[in-house]
């Protein structure tokens, strides 16, 4: 498979490159930035070409690459549901290609997200703790706010958490996210963590997940490049493609 | 619904007793130990009856259970190929009627190999930690190894686990079990824990299991009361009530 | 050693007599309880006597053993300043007697505070997590305020904890006791945990404490009993048996 | 305090010289490299250096900086017993100077052992759990060996683990390093990490480490170089800097 890169000399876009390097079974093409022609893609035959660029530019990519029949693995931020409309539109006549587009590629986060729905039902408590770096500004962050969400979905009809707290100081049981407890703990030294911990009588159930450094998307990348041509029109998320 | 419960006086149907008392939409009707007559359980219009009994009378309690139209939840070991097989051949008789046989009731248990084997495919890296008190006879536990088993088959076709390891002492890196390394701790205090540790570039993914005291089985036990009927014939384990 | 117990027929007290019958190097002579005669203790020749009792009858216990010339292990509760003194009163009488009175025997939940405040000047940042079943009634729980306290008294005079939260949700990032962060975690299935999480530049130190069942204060009970004799005079806590 | 660095422009001077100017206490001097002229140092009043060199080079720079009166802090590997007595008799000469050479400046690391040290007595049982990246050589870690030794000195004369493992499979028990068993996890997105678990009847106590990237060793270098000046003569290690 013939890989190409959009914003390959950026941060990002380089860790692509290494990624895809690294692969035996892809093949990296071209890569190219601001100011480079896109036909360097269909020059060099991509199959496949990864964007993590800026929102001002993507659409632009995507009705090239489209237009052209390169798939894409779309990383790059702001996608509305305006837009969302647009790159189907633009699908609809070329039923040949697919285009991916995920908000997170962490495997491991996506994972932890749809076990914890998964489990959701089955446990009288569930509480979520997640930990970053003290240089964070929200708290708690926002995958702890959309993990919450997607439990307390899950356990609409369920009672509530039990909780015989009756004394206490302000804050010690953590935010409420529709229902469920969310702690956030800000310490020097870590990076990006969270704990969902399901409990019932006698037993616990915890699914941890820990980002060790900023390079943690590249798996989920690789693994989009690999199977987005099997899923013809627009995808997104790579929930899809783990076949839970 | 008027659950009955099989072995009612021993240590283990004690506690499905309260359990099934304390549980608002379950009712217990009677328990029948050794000498009692099964008929208590007809007599009493009981619906489904717990069998946390012995090898030795469990085959009998359910032909006559089967027999009689009600369901069964059976936790008995000792069900060989054999014995399974003669169960259906009783249920194809009636077909009203819904037996529930499985050899672990911890629902955080049943989740985590559940979703071990979900995630197998999407890390490069993956080990098993069970840690036990220091009276356990075998290392590593059969969930561990049952564990570590589904998770090889998952991943069959794939690289194995990356390990440089070229000098060390014997035992460091665990037994291997279908090339998963599984690691066994004794500790005095602990009761019975299981970590499954998934690993790919720049992040992990941990699902933790913990008992911390022998009535973990309780939930799942009426988890199974409460849906048993929903499924006529033979269900082995508790994994096809969970909607995975 | 020749070992008594006051309260031998209560909860705790059996707990007790049967840590002392496991113990090879302890000999368990007489238990005494409400109604019993004191002189028992000398009766039997009992070097030491363990005390779990309740505070209306405390007082009474420790003068008898005291005038008796009886070392004594203390974990009953209700001991102010005044009692403490008046112990001690009785004791300067009796140079040869040693009484040992703690509010915690968990030798891990001492060890953990004691680390702590150690370790609390050499990390930029540091939060407490408790976590407990859901039937506790205050949050944090006491250990978990005692421990904050204690670790913020050891890093006076250094700066507080890093932390840029500009938007969150209330109560996201815990209780605030002196500076320090504590979040209550309340989780059907745990007992009592606490995880004292410190940090700084690339690395991270944690101490957890797990108990698992209400028998954790058999150990200190008879760390206590066997080395009480070795301090004259009154010891308030544990701590001073561990050499630290 | 004014610091200057040997090995400036290496990959661990140069994050040495960025922790000395993100200091607001300390002041940076200058930075000299292969070629360069110590008398930089004594040019520039520097008051500290710090040598993250070679064993080649580093025994001339200790001479120099002894002879010059500028305390030095030495991460520099390969001090045998003969080198450290050749800086002892060095610094004989010169009562006002101050040298420190450590083989481990992480913190958390050096503090994991010392509390492993004081705890080990308490407990029936411990183990020691390493984790790394799979390109680890050795299995077990050189830290986790020393780790285990330190345990294994402080429990001399104590009853062994408790362990009725009587049927298994190779190595699941972990390695034995003098009594203490060690398990190796290798596992990709890793870095560094340590657990020590110790247990007794009831409770479990935990001292984690977690080293999340290779600048860990920073805060140490500062502390030592804040306080080397309070220790004339040669100091090895950077725990009685702890106080503990």
């Amino acid at each position: 498979m013939r890989v190409g890169v959009l914003g390959a000399k950026g941060k990002v876009g380089a860790t692509i490159v290494a990624g895809v390097d690294a692969a035996e079974d892809l093949r990296f093409t071209v890569g190219v930035d601001a100011g480079d022609a896109l036909t360097a893609f269909t020059d060099s035959d991509t199959d496949v070409v990864v964007d993590f660029t800026h929102p001002d530019v993507v659409m632009d990519n995507l009705k090239f690459l489209i237009d052209s029949g390169v798939h894409a693995v779309v990383g790059t931020t702001g996608f509305t549901d305006e837009r969302l409309a647009q790159v189907r539109t633009w699908l609809a006549d070329r039923s040949d290609v697919a285009v991916l587009i995920a908000p997170n590629f962490a495997i491991g986060a996506v994972l932890s997200m749809q076990f914890a729905k998964q489990a959701a039902r089955f446990f009288e408590s569930v509480e979520v703790i997640e930990l970053h770096h003290p240089q964070k500004a929200d708290a708690p962050s926002g995958t702890a706010v959309r993990t919450a969400r997607l439990i307390a979905e899950a356990r609409k009809g369920l009672p509530p958490n039990p909780d015989a707290t009756s004394t206490g100081l302000d804050g010690a049981r953590g935010a409420d996210v529709d229902g469920i407890p969310v702690h956030s703990v800000r310490v020097a030294g870590l990076v990006a963590h969270q704990e969902i911990l399901f409990g019932t009588q006698g037993e616990t159930l915890t699914i941890r997940h820990d980002s060790m450094d900023r390079t943690s998307f590249v798996p989920g990348v690789l693994l989009a490049v690999r199977h987005v041509h099997e899923r013809p029109g627009l995808t997104v998320g790579i929930e899809p493609l783990l076949d839970l």
